[in-house]
C-alpha cells in the first residue's frame, strides 16, 4: 500500500533537516519503505482539508490505505512496528526503546522548543536578553542528565532504535546554538546518528524539495 | 509479577492529582493491575540509586521483575499494550489512539508547561507581567483547535482510550487557569475523565499519601 506523508511547499529551516517529516523520512529510510510526498504550503495547513488529517495544522502527515495519522512520534512508532529495523525483538528491550522515543519528545524537547520559541517569536521583545540565560539553562540541565546517562556508549540502550531517531532528530535542533558542543558524547552521539546512511538519504531527500535538485544516488 | 512505581513524598501540588503518578495510577486502575508504591524525596529523586532508574531525576518510574521503565507516555503505553481496556483491537484504530497520545504530550502539553514555567518559575521576574499573555496565547490556539477536532463527541475517536486518558491528564494541568471554560466542550470532556471510577480510584490513592487517610471503599 502507498504511503504518503506531507511536508512544508517551503521550510522555515530552507532544508537544514529540522522540519519534522525529516523524522518520518529518516525512519522509512531505515527500515527500507517507499513512500511519496506531498507539499503543503503554509495557508493550505490551515485549511479543512489538511485539518481533517491533522487537527493542529501541521506537518508531516502519514497516508496508508484507509489509515491516517499525525504526530512524528505515532508515525515512527506505526514504522517501527510494522517493519524490522528500529526495535529489539526483546520485549523489555523494545519497551524501553520506546521510553527513548517519549522521553525525547516529552522531557528533552520542551525545553529545546521554549529557547526556540524565546530566540523566534521573542526576539524582538525587551525581555528576552535577560530570560534567555534562564531558558539555556533548563536546556543545559536535561542534557547534562543526558549526557550522564549516554556515557561512552554509541546508542542510549544497545543497538541504534527509534529511540535513538528520536532523542538525536531532536537534538539536531541544538546545533546553531553551539549548546551541543559543551557534551561531547552528546555531540558524538549526535553526529553518529546523522552519519547513518538513512538519515542522508532521508536529509537529501527533504533539502532537494528547495534546492530543486533531486536526491544523489 | 508485582508492579512497583515511584510517587513524592511530597508533591508540590498537594495530592490535586497533578503529579505525574496519577497518569500510571489511572492506566492501572482502568486495566485493573495491583500495583505498589515507593515514595522518594525530592533530594533522593536526584541521588545515583533513583537516577539509575529514571536518569532526569522525575517521579514516576514503573518497575516489573527486571522491567524497569520511566516517562508517563511510555508507562502508559506499556500498560495499554499488555491489558484489556486501554487501546482498541482493530490496528488503524489502535495506531490512532497511540497518536493521540503523543498529540497530548508532545503538542498539547509543552504549551501548558511553558504556561507553568511562566506562573511558578517566572513568577517574580520584571518581564512576567507582559510576556503572560503570549504564552497563555500559545495555549488558547492549542486548546481551539483540539476543541474543534473534538466537537460534540465524547472522546478524541471512538471509545475512551489510552489517548484521551493522556489528553484529559495534560488538560488538567489547566483547571485553575480557567482556560478550560473557555472551551466548554474540552470542559465536559476534561469532567468526564474525571467521572471515571478509574480516575476517582488513582486520585484518591494520590491524594491518601498527602491525607494520610487510606483510600476510601
Amino acid at each position: 500500500m502507498t504511503i504518503t506523508i506531507t511536508a512544508f511547499e517551503w521550510s522555515p529551516d530552507g532544508g537544514k533537516g529540522l522540519a519534522r517529516d525529516t523524522r518520518v523520512r529518516w525512519a522509512l529510510e531505515e527500515v527500507g519503505q517507499p513512500y511519496e510526498v506531498r507539499l503543503v504550503s503554509f495557508g493550505a495547513m490551515k485549511e479543512p482539508a489538511h485539518l481533517a488529517l491533522h487537527p493542529f495544522g501541521q506537518i508531516p502527515t502519514y497516508e496508508e490505505g484507509d489509515l491516517v495519522l499525525f504526530e512524528t512520534g505515532a508515525i515512527v512508532l506505526h514504522i517501527a512496528e510494522r517493519n524490522a529495523g528500529l526495535l529489539p525483538d526483546d520485549a523489555n528491550a523494545r519497551a524501553r526503546a520506546i521510553t527513548w522515543m517519549f522521553a525525547a519528545l516529552n522531557t528533552v524537547e520542551p525545553t529545546i522548543l521554549e529557547l526556540a520559541t524565546a530566540k523566534l517569536l521573542e526576539g524582538d521583545k525587551p525581555w528576552t536578553r535577560e530570560r534567555l540565560p534562564l531558558v539555556v539553562d533548563r536546556v543545559r540541565n536535561r542534557l547534562q542528565q543526558l549526557s550522564v546517562r549516554l556515557g561512552d556508549a554509541d546508542w542510549l540502550d544497545g543497538a541504534f532504535s527509534a529511540g535513538d531517531l528520536m532523542m538525536v532528530s531532536v537534538l539536531l535542533r541544538l546545533k546553531a546554538s553551539g549548546l551541543l558542543g559543551e557534551y561531547p558524547n552528546l555531540a558524538d552521539y549526535v553526529a553518529r546518528g546523522e552519519a547513518r546512511p538513512a538519515y542522508r538519504r532521508a536529509f537529501d531527500a527533504q533539502l532537494a524539495v528547495y534546492t530543486g535538485k533531486p536526491p544523489a544516488g
